[in-house]
């Protein structure tokens, strides 16, 4: 058996962009269990637009510290087990942190059924910052039905693509916002959206005007700054726009851009509302439950974009806020 | 009887603040009546945040145009008549504009009834734009109640005066935000508002933390701006921010500064949601009723600042985005 746990660890905290010479992959040996820990082979690390508020060293998030290994969901198996209800061979999942070999309490992991497919899963459709939030996204908040016009940033991207979807099953008319015209064709021809406007390359503004000439009914929004205010400038009366995140403010949270549209809300009464998946925790089973049945019966996709070795965390942060992952973006750690 | 109407014109589209070289007082003869049409005598103008919107030349909002009369409404009698419904004496309201003499048609003009009070009312406690304004605010959109922190922005203006007075009489602790001791003084002593802050001098994040240290749970807001942000950075969970209108932004909507604040949204489960008081048709007479009832029995107060002669209009817009005035603020005409 292994004992050396490779990890990336913070080295200084980003000003901006966090690139790759913030981190550090560094190799360290296994301590002997304690007792109540469990050990976990890391499969999958998700790779997460959120993580970014976490470098910063103050703020409502969790922090990552100097020389700290890097907060991150993950996915393994159990190879080592001092704790009760978990034994070798266990697939987990929790806050495993950028590493290959996680040692931590069992009462901060949970048990998943592999048996609904790979393990990624669980951090794609049925993860709770992914496919749950994106169901409690449709389902609690935006409510998007037949009728509505219904919009979302960061289309390609993990969210975005199952609340997509999700708001299609519902009877909404789906148009997605992705960047450049690969990810576009793929929210059309694989996800099955109804439009996609690609905002690299269009007038997001101009698009929307053609497309929703009455006004955008309902939008789902993971990305902030220009986009949300082109949205807001096409809002419909009485609309909702949900706020999930905003990938475009992250990098400085210290000067977020706020809406300066947002005085369209009362033009037109209509509502901003933002929420987080576990301030819904009444539908996070539920949600999960759904997601399975509609992942095994093809019912919706995940796409998953995967790179392969945990060296490759740093690059995969990067790919990420350049916008260049088509679906939930994963690290294989092992 | 009287042959001149003396009108203020926009010489200048304003860029920034209105100030008064933009504007021209000039004295028209009157020319004779037309069929349909009314001739009223302005007693009192409405002096209006939302006026400088309608000066830029272009937007959502009416505009005036160079060389027109200030759009604005007004109350007045009725001193000649070629209308079906009007008659010499009757006491209306309408788009009167900022003159002395309002020749309009009958169809644009509704009576109201000066049995209530003086006819300054009807522009400030049962006047649309204000009382009404602040009642479908409170009442249809807000909804502050027993146990809620409510918070009001521009509170010793017309809309948050009579907004914190309703919050209150609904159960809430009513802190209003103001601008100097004096309209704080006032916003506690006479309107009994439970705390005041003072923008100009405190700290509003800080003073807010002090007084809702729970967070605040509905705030109203009239002014945007920095303000909107220090609220939102102390919301409650699960709480409603309603945006009335903003008055910060006024001077320059090409520029809009958003709320930075708004990813609080987000972590706290809350709505921001806008209104105008014309979304709510059906709510318009109820609380027409019910203002003037309050008025009368003294229920409510609705302080005027009330400043003498049409010539003094353009002044008067000067003196209300200086946040000088302490309630309704109003030009008596003639």
């Amino acid at each position: 058996m292994t004992t050396i746990n490779r990890r990336v660890v913070l080295v200084e905290r980003p000003v901006g962009q966090a690139l790759p010479h913030h981190f550090r992959v560094e190799d360290v040996e296994l301590e002997p269990l304690g007792d109540g820990d469990v050990r976990v082979a890391v499969e999958f690390i998700s790779v997460d637009a959120g993580t970014r508020t976490m470098l910063r060293g103050e703020g409502f998030h969790m922090q990552v510290g100097l020389g700290e290994t890097i907060l991150a969901s993950g996915v393994g198996r159990v190879i080592e087990s001092k704790a009760d209800g978990f034994s070798v061979g266990d697939a987990v999942r929790g806050g495993l942190c950028a590493q290959t070999i996680a040692t931590m309490p069992g009462n901060m992991l949970e048990r998943v059924d592999d048996s609904l497919g790979p393990l990624s899963l669980h951090l794609g459709a049925l993860g709770g910052s992914t496919g749950v939030t994106a169901w409690i996204g449709i389902r609690d908040v935006a409510k998007p039905g037949p009728g509505d016009d219904f919009v979302v940033s960061a289309a390609a991207g993990a969210v975005g693509s199952i609340a997509g979807q999700i708001a299609k099953l519902d009877g909404a008319r789906v148009i997605g916002i992705a960047g450049g015209p690969d990810k576009c064709a793929h929210l059309v021809d694989t996800l099955g959206f109804d439009e996609a406007i690609d905002y690299k390359n269009d007038d997001v503004n101009a698009r929307l005007r053609e497309l929703c000439p009455d006004g955008v009914n309902v939008f789902y929004d993971n990305v902030g700054g220009p986009i949300l205010d082109a949205v807001l400038d096409n809002i419909a009366m009485r609309s909702r726009v949900v706020i999930c995140g905003a990938v475009s403010q992250y990098d400085d949270m210290d000067n977020v851009t706020g809406p300066s549209m947002y005085l369209r809300l009362a033009e037109r009464q209509s509502t901003m509302e933002g929420f987080a998946y576990f301030h819904f925790p009444e539908s996070i089973e539920p949600a999960k439950a759904e997601l399975a049945r509609w992942i095994s019966d093809g019912t919706i996709v995940m796409p998953e974009d995967i790179l392969d070795g945990i060296d490759r965390y740093p690059e995969a942060l990067q790919f990420m806020f350049d916008g260049r992952n088509v679906g939930k973006l994963l690290v294989k750690a092992s």
